[in-house]
């Protein structure tokens, strides 16, 4: 079910058949260049979150550039990573079921594998399938420090589960793992940055309780593109899992979009370009990006480089934009769209197609577009 | 990037990997019969949109049961379904640029296909593409009876667009396109009524209007699942374009779930197969399903068949269910949903996986995922 690519390297940009998913590769190169220098001047190590981009190829970029490996939220996503050369995949979340923990840890016969896990019962079975695979898997204890979704409560019910990942034959324990997703967005720096301290106080007690018992914490992981300051300022985290930096979104432009938010130095780099294909009453131009083209569950795309026209409302095929009187859009004319949300837009793509100035310079696949299991 | 199939013929449905995408075969069929009944009890003709299902199999499966061909919203879709074997595709939308018009025409080489226009210099470059690739193209023109979308008022204006068409020499003219999307989801039966009789009655004067002219229009076309009552009722419209009354989903169901609303016969056949991944706390649920396994514009999923759950909130891989603390999911457990919207829910998934009782019957590949161009 792969769609043909709707370009070819070489062609100007003019020639691009939309929708398309475009990679500004300045600027996906400078946020490359940026976090490197960012961890580099830092004590701490950067796994980025795969999910963003679903691409080993980025994957191998982010790794050239001094990353230790990536972060996946689905076995199925992890498969594709290893098999397009990643060697090391920590996926930051629960898996669940024979079927799953099976196709796990046939990935650790081959590279290193770390897992979360909040559930004793979840703990066992993860063991179990290590132990027919012959091999060992790292487990990572995921506490809730604020994000209410998945992980036990710190302190003491993280240590239980500690010991009884230090217990199994067949795992390692891993440390701890402490997202606070909810927090990545919260428009307040000062806000956002309360939330994130408290979240590393709670993961700090819980260090220390592990360490009482004996139990060390190799890896801390956490961290978004939105806490990224503050996490380095605390330092609790000893391993970023950063994703959404590397092409930025009309949703985390508004985080650092306020006078009192600190100067983000990472650049848009993904874009979807649309045309338009109706212009049926002054001030409206429909275009041909809707809801199967762009996420709209964090708000509506922004329309770039290009003043008075505004993305008001999706169709599923369609885009309903306002468009000033004075200048607008034509029939046929490319619209350049800044998604509303990242992640779920690149999931829409099975090709990124990066553009250099006005030529397309390289095309790449979205390989784990669609790997939900 | 396809994704490998989530099940095999003759697993049970306890074996499907999830999150999958279900289609219960009973109630699949009982739509396609019911709709059969339906429209063979009226004089009108019917072109489901496969818009919604993306696939080739189900086009052919509405074709046996009477269906006269299908419509698309782009031309990578009709490309898609003619390479499966569809004979009759209206592009039920605005096809612009030299690019995309080319391969709609190559599409008429060999099937009959017909789009929609509402711009006299649209008009005239798809006569150019036609008259490059030597056929005709049926256009319709697009009147817009209250969408607010595409399309040109009812009256004059879709006289001399009609005009237009008829006299460029490689087009033919089709009729009208008067299709009240806004109108489909209105909650009450009544208010629905009375914006599709309004639609009816533009639609019907500009038919008068383009006779007086000596243009006839052989098709007049529009119509959705959620005004099907009513076109069949006002007789306005000789095909309708309804598709998703071969899924339905929960904001169908909420239409339909009123006092005052007729009875709708047709049944739920799309589903998400989910799993408890975490049960953090109790009353609470995380499923493996968020913003990348179902479409949220139209609200939320809805649990089916099990009392005292509801999805509360997605994040890009989760979903977060409130679950009464007396009947508890289980860590593993299965859970199917009832999709918000089937449309987008759909193009997240490379397979449909059918089902009938406990086991899988039939997988088939949603075709067209993606097919954006």
């Amino acid at each position: 079910m792969t769609q043909p690519c709707p370009a070819n390297v070489g062609d100007p940009v003019e020639q691009i058949e939309t929708p398309a998913l475009l990679v500004d590769l300045d600027a996906y190169e400078h946020n490359l260049d940026c976090m490197a220098t960012i961890i580099a001047e830092h004590n701490v190590r950067f796994r980025p979150h795969a999910k963003t981009h679903k691409s080993p190829e980025i994957a191998l970029d982010q790794i050239k550039r001094g990353a230790i490996g990536i972060c996946c939220q689905k076995v199925s996503e992890a498969e594709i990573m290893v098999q397009g050369g990643v060697p090391d995949v920590l996926v930051s979340n629960q898996i669940v079921g024979r079927a799953k923990l099976r196709r796990l840890a046939a990935l650790a016969t081959s590279v290193h594998i770390a897992v979360c896990a909040d559930d004793p019962g979840n703990i066992a079975e993860i063991n179990a399938a290590a132990a027919e695979a012959e091999v060992r898997l790292t487990v990572l204890v995921e506490i809730d420090v604020g994000a209410g979704r998945c992980g036990v409560p710190p302190g003491n019910p993280a240590l239980e589960l500690a010991q009884a990942v230090a217990s199994a034959p067949n795992l390692q324990f891993g440390g701890l793992q402490a997202y606070h997703g909810g927090a990545q967005h919260i428009r307040s720096h000062e806000a956002r940055r309360l939330a994130i301290v408290e979240a590393a106080g709670k993961t700090s007690d819980t260090i220390k309780l592990l360490a009482g018992d004996g139990l060390e914490c190799p890896m801390v992981t956490g961290g978004g593109t939105g806490s990224l300051d503050i996490d380095l300022e605390l330092g609790v985290l000893n391993e970023l899992q950063a994703g959404s930096y590397i092409f930025m979104d009309a949703d985390y432009g508004r985080n650092f979009d306020r006078d009192e938010a600190p100067f983000t130095p990472f650049r848009n780099s993904l874009f979807v370009r649309a045309s338009v294909m109706s212009t049926p009453r002054s001030g409206v131009a429909i275009i041909d990006a809707g809801l199967k083209a762009l996420a709209f569950d964090s708000g509506n795309p922004e329309i770039f480089g290009r003043c008075g026209a505004h993305y008001v409302a999706p169709s599923d095929e369609h885009g309903n934009l306002e468009v000033s009187g004075a200048n607008p859009l034509l029939l046929g004319e490319a619209v350049t769209l800044i998604p509303g949300h990242c992640d779920p837009t690149v999931n829409l793509y099975d090709w990124y197609v990066g553009v250099r100035g006005d030529v397309v310079e390289r095309v790449w696949p979205v390989a784990a577009r669609g790997a939900l299991s």
